[in-house]
C-alpha cells in the first residue's frame, strides 16, 4: 500500500506573444501557459503523476488556485485504491457539490479537476509501464464504461450502447495496435496560418507543410475578409489545387456573419470552418452547418463538457469533433466524448498546439483508433511546432504523422529545468494588461 | 477627477450546513459563502463599490483568486470615465482575451468579472444617490442598449430590437415607478421546502408561508419519489387546493427521468418544475418542456451566460427565466437576459436566497418592471429568509412582497462586522471534505 504524500502546483508562462505565435482573431497576443500539477506518493517506485491545464497567460494563477483546492481531496489517499477505480476517483472530485457550484462542470474548476484526473492517469500509466494510449487500449470494455459519467447523456448514449461500441471494436485491437506502432497517426499543421505572420512567412510555411508530408493545413481567419481572401489565395497557390485547407475563426462571428463570410470564401474549397461562433451556441452551430454545407463545421476546443458535445451532435452542429486534452474533466470525460462521436459517426480531429496539448491529446486519438472508432479515416491530430522541447517525452512527428509514443505515462510531464525557468514571478497585477 | 485606489477581496463563509438550510437533491450541505470585492476611490465622497459572487463553500478561495486577478484592470483607473461608460467598463474585463480563455464567458472567471461590474454599479448608484433599480430605470433606452454585449445574440435579438422594446416601455415608466414604491414586487418563498427539513417543519412552514401572504411556495424534490409524494401531500394539505406549488430538482435528472418523475407528481398540480436537468442541456430542457406540459419548465440560476439563455428561449426549453445576480457577467449581461425574455415573452422570476442574492436581484426585477417588461403579471422574486441581517440594506419583504429599496446602491454591501466575523480562517486543505 502507498499513499499520496504531496500535491504541488506551478504557474508556468512562456512569453509567446513576443513573436505573435498563436495569434488569431480573438486571441491577438497569447502567452502560452500551464497551470501545473505534480502528485507524489511514498511508493518505492518513485513514480509521479504530472498534468496541467493550458491557458494563455493572465489568469493562470486563478487556474493554479483551483488546483490547490484539490489538495484536500488527494493527499493522504491510498494510491492503489484511487488508481484501481478511476471512475470513482473522478467522481470524488467531480461530484463534490460545493466545488460543482463553481461551474457546474465548466470553466476554471472543471479544468482543474480534469488536470487532477489526468495526473492520476499519468501515474497509473507509469506504474503500468505503458504509454497512456496503450494502457487505455488494454482495458476491458466494462472497465472503460465504468470510467464514464453517464449523467445527462442517457438520451443520446446509454452505458449499454457504449459497451456495444467497445465490444464491437475489441476483435481488431491487436492488429490496429501493431499498425499504429508501424505507421503512426495522421497530423495536420496550423503553423503556417497565424494571423500575425507576414505573407512571405505564410507562403514559405505552407510550402514547407506540403514538403513535410502533412495532409492538411489550417489558416486563421475572421479579422478582415479581404485579408482572408489574400492569405487564402497565397496558401492555395502554395499548396496546389487539391490539398485540403481548413479555416479557423476562433469564435469571431455571429450566426449570419459566419454563413456570409464562409460563403464568400467558397472559391478556396475549404476542408472545414472551425469555431465559427460561440462554443456555447449549439443551435447557432447547427444553423451555420446548414448554411455553409458542403463546408463542414468543426468545433470542440472550447466545448466545456460532454453535455454540450452531446447536443452539438444531436443538433447536427458539429461535423468534426475537436476534443481538447485540458478543457474538459480529463481522460474520463474525453472517453465519453469519443464514445459520443462514435455513436453519431463523427470523426474526431483533436485540438492541439499551445503548450503540451500535442503531447497529451495524441494518446486519446490513438486509444480511440485501437479501442473505439477503429479507424484513422478522415481523422487527424492538429500539430503546431512550438514548445515541445520542454517535455520529458516530446511528440515525434515525421512525414505528417505522430509516431506512437513508447515512454510510460500520459506525455504530460514537463522538464524540471523548464518548470524552473518559466515559473511566473510577477505579481498578477504587475503583468502588462 | 478621482481614481480607483484599491480593490480588496474577502473570503466569507457561513456555516449553514449545520442546520441543513439550503439542502437539496444535488447540494446536501452547502455553506453559503461570498467571494467579496470592495472598490475604493480617492474621491472626497467616500463612496465604495461592493459586490460578491455567491458560492456554497469549498472553492470560495478560487473565486477570490479570480477577483484578485482583476485588480490590475481597475486600480489607477479614472472613476468618472469608467462609470460614465459602463458598457466599455464591462468589455475592458470581459474582452481580455487571456482571461476569456478561462471560460470563455463561464464559470469562475466570468462570475468574478460579473462581480467587478456589479461593484462598479454599486459605486455608480451610490454616487447618483439612488437605489440601483431606480438608477437603471432612469437611463435612456440608448444608454441601456450601450450596456449590452450583443455578440452572439443577433440571430435572436438585435440592438435595434432592444431599442424598440425599451422605447415602447418608456411612456409608462413614471406610473410604474410610483406603483412599485406603493405596492412592492411579488415574492415567493422556498423556506418551507428544503430536503433536510422534517415533515412537521415542512407543514408548519407551509402554513406560515400562506399566512405571511406569499402567493407561491417551492419544494425541493428529486432524491426519492415516495418522499416527494409524501412531502407534496403534506404541503398541498397545508396550503389548500388552489395555492401554487412549484418544485425544484436542482439538476438531478436525465431527460427521460425528468419527464417520468414530473408526470408521476402531476396530481399535485404543479406551478413549475425547476432545473430538471443539466443547465447546459438546452435540447434536453426543450424535450422535457414538451414532455411535462402543461407543467412549465423554469431554469436559469446556473445558466452561464446570455448565449445559453438565448438558446433556451429559441428552443422552447424555458417557460420561466430565473436570472441570478452573481452567476453571469453582472448587471450588464443580466440586462441582455431581461431583454431576451421580453423579446420571447417569457416571465422572469429570479433565483434568490443563498447569501445576498435577494438583496442584489430585486433591483433587476424592479428595473425590468419599470423599463423593460412593464408588468409584474406572473412575475415573482424568490425569497428565502436567511442571512439578511449581514447586509447594510437588507431586503424588506412584507405580506409576500419585496418593498422597493430606497437606500442608494446595489444592495450588495455587507456589514463590516459580518465580513470580519465570518472571514474564512481555515486553510482550504483543512476544510472538511
Amino acid at each position: 500500500m502507498s499513499t499520496i504524500v504531496s500535491v504541488d502546483t506551478g504557474d508556468i508562462r512562456f512569453p509567446t506573444s513576443l513573436a505573435l505565435d498563436g495569434s488569431d482573431a480573438m486571441n491577438p497576443d497569447p502567452d502560452y501557459s500551464a497551470a501545473y500539477l505534480t502528485i507524489r506518493t511514498d511508493a518505492a517506485d518513485g513514480h509521479e503523476g504530472h498534468a496541467f491545464v493550458f491557458t494563455i497567460g493572465r489568469g493562470n494563477d486563478v487556474q493554479v488556485a483551483a488546483l490547490e483546492t484539490l489538495r484536500g481531496h488527494l493527499v493522504g489517499r491510498d494510491v492503489e485504491e484511487l488508481l484501481g477505480d478511476m471512475g470513482a476517483a473522478s467522481r470524488l472530485m467531480m461530484h463534490d457539490s460545493q466545488l460543482r457550484w463553481l461551474g457546474p462542470e465548466k470553466g476554471v474548476m472543471h479544468m482543474a479537476i480534469g488536470a487532477a484526473v489526468n495526473a492520476l492517469w499519468d501515474l497509473r500509466a507509469k506504474r503500468a509501464g505503458q504509454p497512456l494510449w496503450r494502457h487505455l487500449a488494454s482495458l476491458s470494455p466494462e472497465e472503460l464504461v465504468s470510467l464514464v459519467d453517464f449523467r445527462y447523456l442517457s438520451d443520446a448514449l446509454t452505458p449499454e450502447e457504449a459497451l456495444g461500441i467497445l465490444r464491437a471494436a475489441e476483435p481488431g485491437r491487436a492488429d490496429r495496435l501493431a499498425r499504429l506502432e508501424e505507421v503512426g497517426y495522421p497530423a495536420y499543421t496550423t503553423s503556417p496560418g497565424w494571423l500575425g505572420y507576414s505573407d512571405e512567412k505564410l507562403d514559405r510555411l505552407c510550402r514547407e507543410a506540403v514538403a513535410d508530408g502533412f495532409p492538411q493545413i489550417k489558416l486563421k481567419v475572421g479579422s478582415d475578409l479581404d485579408d482572408d481572401r489574400r492569405r487564402l489565395r497565397i496558401a492555395r497557390a502554395a499548396v496546389g489545387p487539391d490539398f485540403p485547407i481548413a479555416i479557423d475563426a476562433n469564435q469571431r462571428w455571429d450566426v449570419s456573419d459566419a454563413v456570409d463570410w464562409v460563403t464568400a470564401l467558397a472559391e478556396f474549397d475549404l476542408a472545414w470552418i472551425e469555431e465559427p461562433t460561440s462554443p456555447d451556441d449549439i443551435l447557432g452551430h447547427a444553423a451555420i452547418a446548414r448554411g455553409v454545407a458542403p463546408v463542414r463545421v468543426a468545433t470542440g476546443e472550447h466545448v466545456q463538457n460532454r453535455v454540450v458535445f452531446k447536443q452539438l451532435l444531436q443538433a447536427g452542429g458539429m461535423d468534426v469533433m475537436q476534443i481538447d486534452a485540458t478543457r474538459v474533466g480529463g481522460v474520463n470525460e474525453n472517453i465519453a466524448n469519443l464514445l459520443l462521436a462514435a455513436k453519431f459517426g463523427v470523426p474526431v480531429c483533436p485540438h492541439a498546439g499551445g503548450v503540451g496539448l500535442c503531447e497529451a491529446v495524441q494518446h486519446l486519438s490513438m486509444f480511440d483508433y485501437v479501442a473505439i472508432s477503429g479507424t484513422m479515416e478522415g481523422r487527424m491530430i492538429e500539430y503546431v511546432d512550438h514548445l515541445h522541447e520542454h517535455f520529458v517525452s516530446p511528440v515525434v512527428v515525421e512525414r505528417g504523422r505522430y509516431l506512437a509514443p513508447t515512454a510510460p505515462g500520459a506525455g504530460t510531464e514537463m522538464l524540471p529545468e523548464s518548470i524552473e525557468a518559466y515559473a511566473w514571478r510577477g505579481a498578477p497585477a504587475e503583468q502588462p494588461a
